[in-house]
């Protein structure tokens, strides 16, 4: 989010910077062990923080993530106040909590005071309440509106990214005159490729791209030159549209606009970028069930309360499974063979419907699935599931006859495959359209659900048929 | 890639534009069938070339892949020559091979005639030999360097994503002439947020961002002005890493030198942008087996044979799992509860170990994976599966003590479960590790080896303490 071009130490690599730190907190270390009460001294710390100072706060955040907490909070300490407000966003979720869980909360306070709104509002949710507070009343009148603006956007909206760093200019001045006036500006904020052109209202009426502003006579007017019917957004509109639509027209700015069409900010790209990669990550995570990232070097027992609730989850589907064996039990006794055969079964099932279950997510991700092609989408799943199961549920009853001389069985085990592929294509398309109609993300946790269903009928139906057939 | 600005009717979604061309389509169609032979003529045709002269290449792109082959067919045959390059960059993999499949190869290399070298370079992979032959050869002299260059670097460096659309200046002269100097161009590259400073010999000497050129004095000097330093490139660098920095430090565009310095091209952000994207769809088509997209039109028999060999490993490690099963059918017909429980222990394994695989494979991108960490995540790891095997375990233990009454058979499940997710977490660990060191995505297929490895083990294990300590 920041405009702040990387500071002089750029060329260096972040692993560059951990390193050099690495050297200096083991300096300060030594030199603490030879003084009596071994404590780091502001004296011993001087070196860190010359350093801190060159280096850019996405740096700093990386460093901060790959040391040990002790080390982390040491260094931590040495960072100016101004600078902590952009490294806290920089970091991660989970080694955010354990620097804020240093800092007094008149110092979180500090800390906010150099950032834009929109960089607050991203702070805010895993700040104490309190805090929220006190930073909203720290602010004065104009960037207290904007702050109360940014915070009432939900996650996952155009609104929840934007900023407020707009440049915007009448349509009825020369390019000389537009140039003139950006000359009052200190430096344009970052990701600036377009000046917003609005009436006497601030309604939004075109843009003008620098790179035409740029190679344009002076005296043309900017009427001629800019935009008409640009792109824009409003704060309610999903991000991920807005990210698609970032990728799909190589936008860098698209001016925000309210209901009745006035500029209100702007999403950049760089936004974009980091919505684009967080909720990859958290996708990532989120299908094994992991709800958020885990600093390297969290405990055991912070990981494993992280880890707990999924494991706890699949316990019990795992459970209910175990049971539609269970009910088996006879027929198995009978024919251990059974036993052995019945985890293939249920694990191609598993794998297949993930196949499916990954395309929908992919296919309603892009806005391709419609009334009008659900159903073909469904008769090709199950077509595919046809032809698969008629070819490896043959190989596999092939294979069953082979090991175990046993016709009957063979037929079974092909039949079996057949039907929980079918199986597994039908919850494959309905699991995530259902997650999807309720609202939730179905690239996280669907995966959980369709097991518990090949896993659950693929017992069922192979102990089953073998129950009627072979017993 | 591509720097034009949204034609006329952007403020149309993509769905808007796909109904339009549904409704001509379909007029055509009806048009067609009141005529002998029921061809669709050129003249019934004129709507849908219209239209498509006022729709973004990235929307017709859209329409294309979504609508089913013939009518696909039939909307690409009406597209200008002009434009069939920038469409064929746009659409999916899957739907790209159906035009190329329907285009003769002069056409082809007629279609690339509006592609700038890095754009052709992308497309390369997907034609015909002799059809890249013919384009090199189409080229003039500067171009065909450029996209020998281009096609020479491989996939995942920066050189892969980099475009050769540089506006370079020199430091002794004027903001003043600078901005003379730009207005000899039409309009600048897309994407060109600074001009890179070069010497007479190419040489980069730092950048000065427009932000900063704009709101300078025209009497100023352009040395006093820029950034010495910038970051920049080289064309072997790995792409993530690139990635990685336009994430970081919001970057828009930076140059790529070549190993005297000399500013060979440039990498924006567009390029980064899409790069993500299309990385976290392979991968997550990836993580099941899937090697390309489908195409939803594809026919039942192509989307077979994606994800045939998916099921065909996977039936392979099942069979693996099976046959331990098999070696203890002795034991299950004596106590048949083996085969209930033992899904379990095998199941829970997998999920814990996959939750170790993402956070692994995910500090390998990260870079956070050291030798001096590694012992440290090791140990870690292990000590989680430690503390859920003992809670689980004990857990599932009473479970299934209270469901068979058998003391024994309890002490078993909690043992088992304990030794399982020991093995899963090493497992969880090592196979990415390994993974990566071969040189392969560890994010694809890391998990169907791990399945393989807790569910042959789990078996293994509890039925073979059950046999030892039961029997």
């Amino acid at each position: 989010m920041s405009a702040n071009p990387p500071r002089a130490d750029s060329s260096a690599s972040p692993q560059d910077h951990l390193e050099a730190f690495e050297h200096l907190i083991r300096r300060a270390r030594v030199a603490a062990s030879l003084t009596p009460g071994q404590v780091v001294s502001a004296e011993m710390q001087a070196p860190l923080r010359r350093r801190l100072e060159r280096v850019h706060p996405a740096d700093v955040a990386y460093v901060l993530e790959n040391l040990p907490l002790a080390d982390r909070l040491l260094v931590w300490e040495q960072v100016e106040a101004d600078d902590r407000g952009e490294i806290l966003l920089e970091v991660s979720d989970a080694v955010r909590e354990s620097l804020l869980a240093d800092m007094e909360n008149a110092e979180i306070v500090a800390a906010t005071q150099e950032l834009d709104a929109d960089e607050i509002a991203d702070l805010a949710p895993d700040l104490p309440r309190e805090v929220v507070q006190d930073i909203i009343e720290a602010q004065d009148v104009e960037d207290r509106a904007e702050l109360q603006a940014a915070l009432s956007y939900p996650e996952g909206t155009v609104g929840a990214l934007m900023d407020f760093e707009v440049v915007s200019i009448r349509e009825d001045v020369t390019v000389e005159v537009a140039l003139r006036y950006l000359r009052r500006f200190d430096e344009l904020p970052g990701q600036t490729d377009a000046l917003f052109i609005v009436d006497r209202e601030d309604r939004l009426k075109g843009l003008l791209p620098l790179k035409r502003l740029l190679v344009s006579d002076p005296d043309v007017e900017v009427e001629t030159l800019h935009e008409r019917d640009p792109i824009s957004f409003s704060p309610e509109d999903d991000a991920d549209e807005a990210a698609e639509a970032f990728d799909r027209y190589d936008l860098v700015s698209v001016p925000v606009i309210d209901a009745d069409g006035r500029v209100i900010g702007r999403l950049t790209v760089d936004a974009v970028l980091e919505y684009v990669r967080e909720k990859q990550e958290a996708q990532q995570l989120g299908q094994v069930g992991l709800r958020e990232e885990e600093d390297i070097f969290a405990s055991v027992w912070d990981s494993a309360k992280n880890r707990g609730p999924w494991l706890a989850l699949n316990l019990l589907t795992a459970f209910f499974a175990s049971r539609v064996v269970g009910a088996f039990e006879g027929s198995i006794e009978k024919l251990a063979a059974l036993a052995a055969l019945m985890p293939i079964v249920a694990g191609i099932g598993g794998n297949s419907g993930n196949q499916t279950t990954t395309l929908i997510v992919r296919s309603l991700a892009l806005g391709q699935v419609s009334a009008a092609n659900a159903r073909r989408l469904l008769l090709k799943e199950v077509g595919i599931a046809v032809l698969n199961g008629v070819m490896w549920g043959g190989v596999l009853g092939l294979v069953a006859y082979g090991l175990y001389r046993n016709v009957a069985l063979g037929g079974v085990m092909a039949l079996a495959m057949l039907l929980n592929l079918m199986v597994a294509a039908l919850a494959g398309i309905f699991i995530p359209l259902a997650m999807e109609r309720f609202g939730r993300d179905p690239a996280v946790g669907s995966s959980v659900f369709l097991t518990f269903v090949t896993d659950s009928m693929g017992f069922f139906i192979f102990l089953g048929l073998a129950t009627v057939f072979l017993l």
